[in-house]
Parts: C-alpha cells; sequence; structure tokens
C-alpha cells in the first residue's frame, strides 16, 4: 500500500518536535490528542471517520506516534498517516458507541500496551471531540496516571505555519476566490436561494483548473433578508430572492484541510442609505485596521484599532473581530486559539494566519465585509483579492 | 420578528412531553442537551453556531424549555425556536473559547436565575458536543447538584419518527435518488474526481424541482481505487478515473436537516469476477434481510440474518450492518441509537428508520450497497428506490 499523505516526512517530525518541547514545558510525557484537524497535522491522517472515538498518541521518548480508530478505518490510516503500520492499531467494532464497554477501556489497555500507562498523560479537556464519559473512563482505568489540561496545545503550534503550509493556503485562496464570484454572480433577484448555493459549494469542490478543493469546515453560510439579522443561519430551502434583500455570504475554499475564509455581502437594488453608510464605516475600519496589523503587536491591540475607527459612526460591534485560521475539520474553520478582542494579549509573529472579520447585526440586516491575512515580517498581507465593497445586483 | 420553526409548537410539545417522561424515569429533574440534534429536535433551533457552547435547557415542571448561547446567535434561535423571546438567552463573546472563564459558569448562573440549580441535572456525558471541562466546571459551580447521564436520552426519543417527521424523511429520499443518479452520471474515464464530486455537492443543494436540500452531516464519501479498500475516505482533488476503478458512493440527500443515506458502487470498466462475486453476496443477502426486517425483531437478530447469508461464501463483514438515522448535524447523520449488531437487543417499532448498510472494504477495494428503510406496522418500507446492483460505466 503506498502512502499518500500530505507533506514529506520531515514535516510531520518539525511539527512533532514542537509538539514535544511545548509537552516537555507542561509536564505532559504522553499527549492524547483526538481533535481531527490535529491528528491530521500531526500524521497526515484524512477521514471522516471523527463520529467514533479515535486519537493520536504522541510519547515524548519515541519518534513515531501512535493512531488508534475503528479497525475498518486503519487501512485509511496506513494510507495517509506518515507512520509505518505497526504505529497504527484498529479496534474491534464492539466499542462502536457502546453502552456494555467504552473505547477509552481499549485506549487505556493500548497505553499499557505501550508500556506508558503510568506517565503523565495530556488530554484536550475542551474539545469536541473529547467527552466528559471519556475523561471518566480513562481515570478509572488507569487510577495511578496524572492527567494535564494540553487543551489547544497542538492548536498553538499549528498557529505558526511552515512555507509549505501557506503555499496550499495560497490555494486556497486561488479557489475562495472563484466561490465568492461565483455566489455574487448567482444572486438574483428571483433566483432560487438553493441553486445560487448549489452554485457555491459545486465552486468549492471543483477549484480550479489546476488543482481541486475539499470539503469545507463550516458549510456556506448565505442567508438573506431578516435571517441576516443574526450570525450562523444560512440560505433559506424553498425561497427564491426578492427586491430588496440583503445576502450575507460568509465562505472558504479549502484545499488539503488548509481553510480559506472570506465574508462579502450582496444587496438586491439601491442599496437604502444606512446601509450604504454601515458598509462604508465597515470598510474604512477595515482598511485602517490591517494598515496597523503587523508583528509584535498584540490581538488586543488590533481589536482596539478597530474600535477606535468606528468612534462616532454609530456602528456598534461587541462580539470578537477575527481569530487565527488554517487546518480544520468540521464544525470550525477557527483554530481556537487567538482572537481580536480585548484581553487577548497574544503578540503577533509572522506566520500567524487571522481573518479579520468585523460581522455587524442589526436588527433588520446584517453586513460583513472580512479579510483573510498572513503576518509576514513587516506587516500583513492579503491572502485573497476581492473587492472590498457593498456589492449590488439586480436581476431578471 | 415572525417566527420560522420547521414543525408547529404541537410537535415540539408532544416531543418534549416524551423526554419529561423519560427524564422522570431516570430521576432527571433538568435536562442539558447541547447535541444540536437534540437542541433543534426539541425547540426548531437551526443555525451553524455549534463551534461554540450552547444548548437546550428542558425543566421537568415547566412548558417551555430554554435556549442559550452566543448574543450574536441569539436573533437565529428567536426566529427559528418556538418560544417565545423570554426564554431565550444569550451570553457576551467575552465567555467565547474562554481561558479565562468559561460557558459553564454562565450556565451555572443561568441555573441559579431560573431557580433550579439545587434539581438533578442530567447532561449527555458522551456526545461530541459536551467536553470533560463542562462538566468540570459545572461540577465546580454547582457543588450541591447531583449530575446523573442522560447521554442519547434525546436521541432515544427521536428514533421513533412522527408521521410529519416521516414526510420530511421521504422528501429527502427524493433528493437522495437524483443525488445518486448525479454521482453515476458524472463518473467516467478520464473525469477528474473533483469534478464529478462538485456534481454531486451541488444535487444535494439543488434539491428538486419542488423543494431544496441542506448541508450533509457527512460530506459525500466517494473514493476510488485503492482508498475503496477503507471506510470514510473521499474523492482525490487531483486525480481522474482511471480505467478499472472501483468507485464507492456514500451519499444522502437533506430536507429540514432530516437526512437520507444511501450507498452503491461503480465499476469503470468490465468488473473482474471476484467483484462481481462480492456484489451478487451482497445484494442477495440484503434482499434476504429486508425481508426480515419488521417490528418486534431485534437489532441483533436482523443482523444475524444477514451473516447467515454469507455462510460459505467467503465474503465477511465483522463491523456492524446499520444503524438508525435522521434528524442530524456534523459530524454523524446516524443517531447513536441502534446498531445492527451482536448484542444490541432493541426490538424494532413502526416509526425508525434504518439504514442497513453492508459496507465491504477488502484488501484491494470495497463495494457497497445499502438500503434506508422505515420500520412499518407488518415490515419495513423502502424510503429509496434505486437498483441493487454493481453500476458500470465506461467513459470517453
Amino acid at each position: 500500500m503506498d502512502k499518500s499523505s500530505v507533506f514529506e516526512t520531515s514535516e510531520y517530525r518539525r511539527r512533532l518536535r514542537i509538539v514535544k518541547e511545548r509537552m516537555a514545558a507542561a509536564g505532559i510525557e504522553v499527549l492524547l490528542t483526538v481533535d481531527p484537524a490535529n491528528m491530521n497535522y500531526l500524521t497526515g491522517y484524512d477521514g471522516w471517520s471523527f463520529y467514533v472515538h479515535q486519537g493520536v498518541i504522541v510519547i515524548n521518548d519515541e519518534e513515531d506516534p501512535v493512531w488508534f480508530g475503528r479497525e475498518q478505518d486503519s487501512n485509511g490510516a496506513r494510507l495517509t498517516a506518515f507512520m509505518p503500520t505497526e504505529r497504527i492499531y484498529g479496534y474491534p467494532d464492539t466499542y462502536v458507541q457502546s453502552t456494555q464497554t467504552h473505547t477509552m477501556v481499549y485506549v487505556a489497555e493500548l497505553l499499557c500496551e505501550l508500556g506508558v500507562a503510568g506517565r503523565t498523560l495530556g488530554v484536550e479537556m475542551d474539545n469536541f471531540y473529547f467527552s466528559a464519559r471519556m475523561l471518566q473512563v480513562l481515570r478509572r482505568e488507569l487510577p495511578d496516571t496524572s492527567f494535564i489540561d494540553a487543551t489547544a496545545l497542538v492548536n498553538w503550534v499549528k498557529t505558526v505555519k511552515s512555507p509549505i503550509e501557506i503555499a496550499y493556503m495560497r490555494q486556497a485562496a486561488r479557489i475562495c476566490e472563484r466561490v465568492m464570484q461565483t455566489a455574487i454572480d448567482s444572486i438574483e433577484i428571483g433566483v432560487a436561494e438553493k441553486d445560487a448555493c448549489a452554485e457555491v459549494v459545486a465552486a468549492q469542490i471543483a477549484g480550479t483548473e489546476q488543482f481541486g478543493g475539499e470539503s469545507p469546515a463550516i458549510f456556506p453560510i448565505m442567508p438573506s433578508a431578516e435571517r441576516t439579522s443574526t450570525a450562523h443561519l444560512t440560505f433559506d430551502p424553498d425561497r427564491r430572492y426578492q427586491p430588496n434583500d440583503v445576502v450575507l455570504l460568509e465562505l472558504c475554499g479549502v484545499r488539503k484541510r488548509y481553510h480559506m475564509p472570506l465574508s462579502r455581502t450582496v444587496y438586491l437594488g439601491d442599496p437604502p442609505d444606512d446601509l450604504k453608510r454601515t458598509a462604508d464605516t465597515v470598510v474604512s475600519g477595515l482598511q485602517r485596521t490591517l494598515e496597523f496589523i503587523r508583528p509584535g503587536v498584540t490581538a488586543e491591540a488590533v481589536e482596539a484599532t478597530w474600535r477606535e475607527t468606528l468612534r462616532g459612526t454609530g456602528v456598534e460591534k461587541p462580539s470578537r473581530v477575527g481569530y487565527s485560521f488554517g487546518l480544520s475539520y468540521v464544525p470550525d474553520w477557527g483554530e481556537r486559539t487567538i482572537s481580536l478582542r480585548p484581553g487577548d494579549t497574544t503578540v503577533l509573529e509572522p506566520g500567524m494566519a487571522l481573518h479579520f472579520m468585523p460581522g455587524i447585526w442589526l436588527e433588520r440586516y446584517g453586513f460583513e465585509c472580512s479579510e483573510p491575512v498572513l503576518i509576514t515580517e513587516t506587516g500583513c498581507e492579503k491572502f485573497v483579492e476581492f473587492p472590498q465593497q457593498l456589492f449590488t445586483r439586480k436581476g431578471a
């Protein structure tokens, strides 16, 4: 069976070296990561198998990590993860969603078999894929093991991208530009919202002539009319676009699991003055904030710069205005590390990728215009080339 | 703001009544459900906001449940959940992915405000959306509260569908048939895998002339060649179909979050004899098993019937052969209740929906041919009309 990992083994070893340094600093001898993005980051494993328990185990004094998962998925690990076959462990189907036993019983036995059950164990306490029961069973089965919270330990390593990762993110950016243009071209008065969204999801997968896209960690968010007054609703499958609809577009391109998010807004008709004013305020604030972003400044200073641009305009934005992004699986393309908001004192470094996303959701409608940027040695660089404006469309 | 819940309030009240009966039987006075499918089932709430903490609280002696989530998502709850505005609570963004505080601090305060902090609290211990940290913080903040495991309590109520739910599942079946036909029509030697998958995802959203589709809880699984030797890999974004490829298709249609899954297999060329024999064995076993499925039989008896059909054929299938399905969000369209496998003694009832899914993954390739069925008063009924066979395609 030929390996089809995305990166050379040396790239995974580089990542593992940094993770082991962070483990040592945190007093963690063995790390259990169950976040599918972290599993992919450390091994290359890529399958839609995360609805059952699985994970990667990093051992402080062993070179290769261990993958475990459902037996029927283990060939997928042999194909996509860089490690040799003897580091891949499949468990029988009796463990799947069982009320008689639990996959963490299997994992405790595996840690014993690997001879590391007595070492301090780092687990991702606050992760979608690490349930309360998983911790309970591990504690019961490993009564002498010390547990240390390793939430976001790998996520923070992921936050600074290598040149080869940035190359894939630029490919995702090319897909993203096509996806956004497809959306804007598809939205017209009288068109069924479902048909516009169908064009968008097809563009996400078709990618460019040179390379294909992949499934997004967040499905296209493209609400219209009153549904734009809130975050995270999407299209109405039974509605057609109407005159004077606002349509929010929160979309992305994906390449090798690297995401490139982008938001824009479309108005169907002649936009009312208050929407035009909001758009001007946001776009001007966005541009001034991007000029400020550079290595050495803090996440909260970026937010403060943005907030300063709003002073006296009447526009308010009480939620965070951005976050770190990159390699992801559902349900989130954010990395859950840096947040652009008061209190986040993370100092920006070259290689970080931030989605500056000042979404405004008012009583009757919203406005979004965002930029994904790469922190460079001297400032920041837009990943995507797409006009920063309120788009207007008419239709048949 | 007009409500746009999918069902009449009476349907949600019916579901809540059964959930409260199950709560009483389990000694649970207050139920906290964080599974997005369960939140939707009990209230109608529908948004891609589940990457932050949110939930629905059901109180044993109060009619309406409480929704809590991020403030910027609360208008989405006002639009899509059936309850009045005063039962919808938004928390400030400072709680989002915070290392200083935690959303469960907010939830503990909310339970106090609602006057139910002293009651026994049911939580979904083994759910993607209930992390180990969430339980730790709730226990710390509510030291006098008794916690009871409510994993799958709502899921089991969901398992028996009402007539109006079945109506939506039939609509999902119409979409599913189009999606599968689109896939088979798109796959030809020389076609880029990404372009075939783009057609499939577009068909999932475009739905039928009458109604639109929605985002799937599992992205199309459509691996080719060696990638078919394992479960849960998908298309290769940089490959074109080659002569003698096997392509597995594990797809679905979705309507109002109700899923309709279906698997089929395509061979590009003249299939080898061993694949034809495997296909004949699986299809024949599938048909004989469907004849057996009826109310009153157990889940494990269904699997035993299937296994009996394989005797002497050389085909082996060591994993479970199906599961309950219906209303879902990522990462799984299964309900995580019934599994068709030895040891599952669930007695089948009318209104249950099972995906009979005998996936075979051999050393060099796999074969899949599944059927989603509804348990009726006298037997079972196929949701989908689609030929049960190995499909062959050639191409340019």
